[in-house]
């Protein structure tokens, strides 16, 4: 046995127990005569004491001797500390070591494996496993054990089966973003990974097994963005003979059980907006409740006066700083420049300060009145020391800015508090979108998403106006979590392909399998999504998925600890019936 | 809301109530103005009934036109039954409809979707989703869930950390067996699917991560044989600071905790036997322990009396067949050519009776005397009334048949009880195995199992009798798991490398992340893997995984249902730099 004890557990009442702790040494001081050692392990930290005099000469010099990061097993009573440490559990207490044996010696690591580490972001990554080490980071990983626990102990007790649908599934030309896997058996042939098991979780609901659930890795060959990982897990979800009302009262229901369980938070009620609200109110489709700060719209307000960027301009709107009226002009040159930023885009901004005596400052005096910036201000529901910030042109790129806007003053102002969590729903998306690129209508959920039935007769006049029965779950301005009612039948998924502009064989040979399925007895149904790293870091505080994967690939979809991916031998490629072939270099 | 009970729910305490219920019809009788309709859902099955005179004709008009799995919602009010069926929990009551509702049509299924089916293996294959909607196959997958939930509770509440390996690993020329994904980003390099998450793991450990375990979907694109999955799944987990013996008692209490929860069963301990002995034994490195019928050896016994097929064998051995003296000279043909089948590969059987009398009759009389074959019987420990059957030649592979027929045996005489369960450990195996094809040295359970510390000197003089840290666990003579303590020093980790033949250059370019990492402090580590489809499969009392998997592929490696693999589209290739290329022929 390696040891008897972990090093997170002794206590002042294990006073003069004989143990044995294993583990890695944190530290090593040397003074007047004695050495402490810091024995670290996941569970906590021991102090080891060697005493001159009390031990052997050679024992003692050992123990000089170990360096950082060894690991070694040490035997010894358990004795009452001179000075306790209350900053550790075990701090009342050390071992007297009467014989310590290095189990395995290490080099000095490449960076300095604690909380703060002088290891920057490559070198952490190519040493994993050492920066899997540090606290912080184990800590993160094992929120992440505990969520996952949890979650499916409530999907257990709410009677959702895990099935594990199949990872080597089927390409289809939808799937431009599918990872591909070559058979060898099959040559010529291939197998693809799943970007969700979206078909085979709707074909367990034909299978009548009413509720399902999975934790599953899904995968997405996309040019890679910073926080995209090219693998990532879902917890997948579809429920039968249900309604969306059922889907948001089961799953608010997971969300409060993981803040309860996890982080000890009775999770207030989720709020309830639709996507128009949403785009509206705050530009945006996942807006971040944690703060107010709406937009309110003036374009009627401002009209005729003279001022030529409004009166032109199809959306003349503004938020309302609480309490910003103070900002200096270089803060407001600040900001000008900040929403003049190629990435935010506005051509400028309009600034109207709430003075405490009733007065307003603003930026355009010189055409709107005491009693224009008045109605604006009344219309913002703006009070004395507030600040409005108003943009103005396109209808979608300007609330698109205002909501950029809005965050960047709720970090500045401070309204962005991490320890706070606000969970929305966003309901009645639109079921398709319009992709300039294409020039086709593409599906804003997917394809399976059914509209709503309302609105049905409006899918040959005004495709754009269709909503579909699709809700997203949101917690602080993050897209945790989406989905959807789906089609049922087949009439109804055939029409919706159509409008998607397959055609009825490109639909057949693609989804045949699903809409035949619907033929057999296909109840209705319905599901959610959620991503489950993003889930992570929102409980952990964090805005990095990264850091809560344990094993993740860098923004180049690399892995460089083990140098993946890689060349493969010319046997591998000739069994697998494949040539590499440059691309033509127009592409 | 569709529904307000499942169709498992309603008893006679429920009697009076409005209820809507929603499911699939199963069946509908018609018998004197009455029309009784069955609604099935996968909670049970409720009685649907509707009363000529009683409902609107519409109504039963309605409820006539219905077919087989149809989809529906009836709404109406429990009412005790009059035939009451005390096979089904719901058969005290039934459903008087006033309103019912098609909510899918279905077509004719093209089989019967009872617990007995008249569908071939391919169709129900081609129409999974409907296979599944049978109770007999949906409950299997129900087992799957519970001892998934299971295996994670006792993991949980063991201090093991669920932790998820990527899935996009790197290949090795050493995974000859790897599936490969090309990467679009990085043109002409590849990513490969793990054939298990084992190095990952052993990170883990040196990471601290002290117990880590994961349910992981591993990859293998092996040749196919019956019961082989391209993807399976593993319970796969390590520990660190622990010996062999901490392993075995963490993990028999895994076993014994899915046997009490799941089956409701109380396992006896676990047996263990070496390796070596499994063989001499069993002639079999997973014995089937539900009977004894161990191989005796007569070698010495019969050497000298002129039996010349004896004489020059290695080995002359059998089993005792109890109670089976009463074998007909017919069955004894039928067992001699069962031995001598090809698969078998025997070159003749010799037996010998035990009669009441004390005599015995032998296929070999006129070479040994009354005296000779007492001897043997004793040997065996053979009373009268038993069967002696005697098979001779090389050692190994007189004991391979000795297997096969013991098992044989085993079956005919009824004594491999599917409701009897034996587990047992298998110690000590071998480190390395010759492999005459490549005619070298090749680890017998991978390069990372430590070696016995008192056989390390073996490994330069005689390789093949070092045994290895290693361990596999059989139930009822099926191998369900093995692991090793590995190796976790880089000097050791190297020597293994040299001798299974791989280049100072290569071991390093393969597994030098993991080389290196063990020069950071790696700890004392070991763990296991078990086959989860196989464990399931055990525990659902059948002998095939594919039953147990919700989707599973074909003998040749293809999902019919969905057709995968399958060809992709030139645009893919050539986004993925890559061609399509014929085999040479001599392939």
């Amino acid at each position: 046995m390696h040891r008897t004890h972990t090093c997170g557990e002794l206590r002042l009442e294990d006073l003069n127990k004989k143990v044995i702790l294993a583990g890695w040494v944190q530290r090593v001081r040397n003074k007047g005569g004695l050495i402490w050692v810091d024995l670290r392990d996941r569970y906590g930290l021991t102090q080891l004491i060697f005493e001159e005099g009390e031990v052997a000469e050679s024992l003692l010099k050992e123990a000089g001797a170990l360096g950082r990061e060894f690991v070694v097993q040490a035997e010894g009573t358990v004795i009452e500390r001179a000075a306790k440490n209350d900053k550790i559990p075990t701090g009342d207490i050390e071992i007297k070591v009467h014989d310590l044996k290095v189990l395995n010696k290490a080099k000095v690591p490449p960076f300095i494996i604690e909380d703060d580490t002088d290891g920057g972001e490559d070198l952490r990554m190519k040493y994993r496993y050492l920066d899997l080490r540090r606290n912080v980071i184990r800590e993160k990983l094992h929120l992440r054990h505990r969520m996952m626990q949890e979650t499916r102990k409530y999907m257990d007790a709410n009677h959702f089966m895990e099935v594990e649908t199949p990872v080597l599934i089927k390409s289809t030309p939808e799937g431009a973003r599918d990872f591909v896997v070559p058979s060898r058996i099959h040559s010529g042939e291939f197998y693809a990974l799943p970007q969700s098991p979206q078909t085979f979780k709707q074909l367990l609901m034909v299978s009548g097994f009413d509720r399902y659930f999975q934790l599953v890795k899904c995968f997405r060959d996309e040019d890679l963005r910073a926080d995209r990982q090219p693998e990532f897990t879902q917890i997948d979800c579809e429920m039968s003979f249900v309604e969306q009302e059922d889907i948001l009262e089961i799953f608010e229901g997971l969300i409060g059980h993981l803040f309860r369980t996890v982080k000890g938070l009775e999770l207030e009620s989720v709020a309830r907006m639709t996507y128009a609200d949403a785009m509206r109110l705050y530009g945006n489709d996942k807006p971040d409740l944690r703060f107010d700060m709406r937009i309110f719209e003036l374009t009627d307000l401002t009209r005729g006066k003279g001022f030529n960027v409004f009166d032109s301009a199809e959306l003349v709107a503004g938020i309302c700083a609480g309490g910003a009226a103070e900002y200096s002009r270089k803060q407001l040159d600040a900001l000008t420049d900040w929403v003049k930023r190629p990435q935010i885009g506005a051509k400028g901004l309009v600034y109207v300060k709430c003075n405490a005596d009733g007065s307003f400052k603003s930026s355009v005096d010189k055409f709107y009145s005491h009693e224009d910036l008045k109605s604006w201000a009344d219309k913002a529901g703006a009070q004395a020391g507030d600040l409005l910030l108003i943009l103005s042109g396109d209808t979608n790129a300007t609330r698109k800015q205002l909501s950029e806007l809005r965050l960047k003053m709720g970090e500045d102002l401070g309204l962005r508090d991490r320890s706070v969590y606000k969970a929305l729903w966003v309901l009645d998306f639109p079921l398709l979108e319009w992709d300039e690129e294409t020039s086709r209508f593409h599906a804003m959920h997917h394809p399976f998403t059914s509209p709503k039935k309302e609105d049905l007769p409006l899918l040959d006049t005004d495709p754009g106006k269709v909503r579909a029965n699709a809700y997203d779950l949101v917690i602080n301005g993050v897209e945790i979590g989406g989905g959807s009612i789906r089609i049922h039948d087949r009439a109804t998924q055939q029409l919706m392909f159509r409008h998607l502009g397959f055609t009825e064989a490109e639909a057949q040979s693609q989804f045949g399998f699903l809409m035949e399925a619907f033929e057999y007895g296909a109840p209705p149904h319905g599901g959610i999504a959620f991503g489950f790293d993003r889930l992570c870091a929102i409980f952990g505080g964090s805005d990095s998925i990264r850091d809560y994967i344990a094993f993740p690939k860098n923004n180049a979809g690399r892995d460089v600890m083990i140098n993946s991916p890689s060349g493969i031998s010319a046997e591998q490629l000739e069994e697998l019936s494949l040539a590499i072939q440059e691309r033509n270099e127009q592409k």
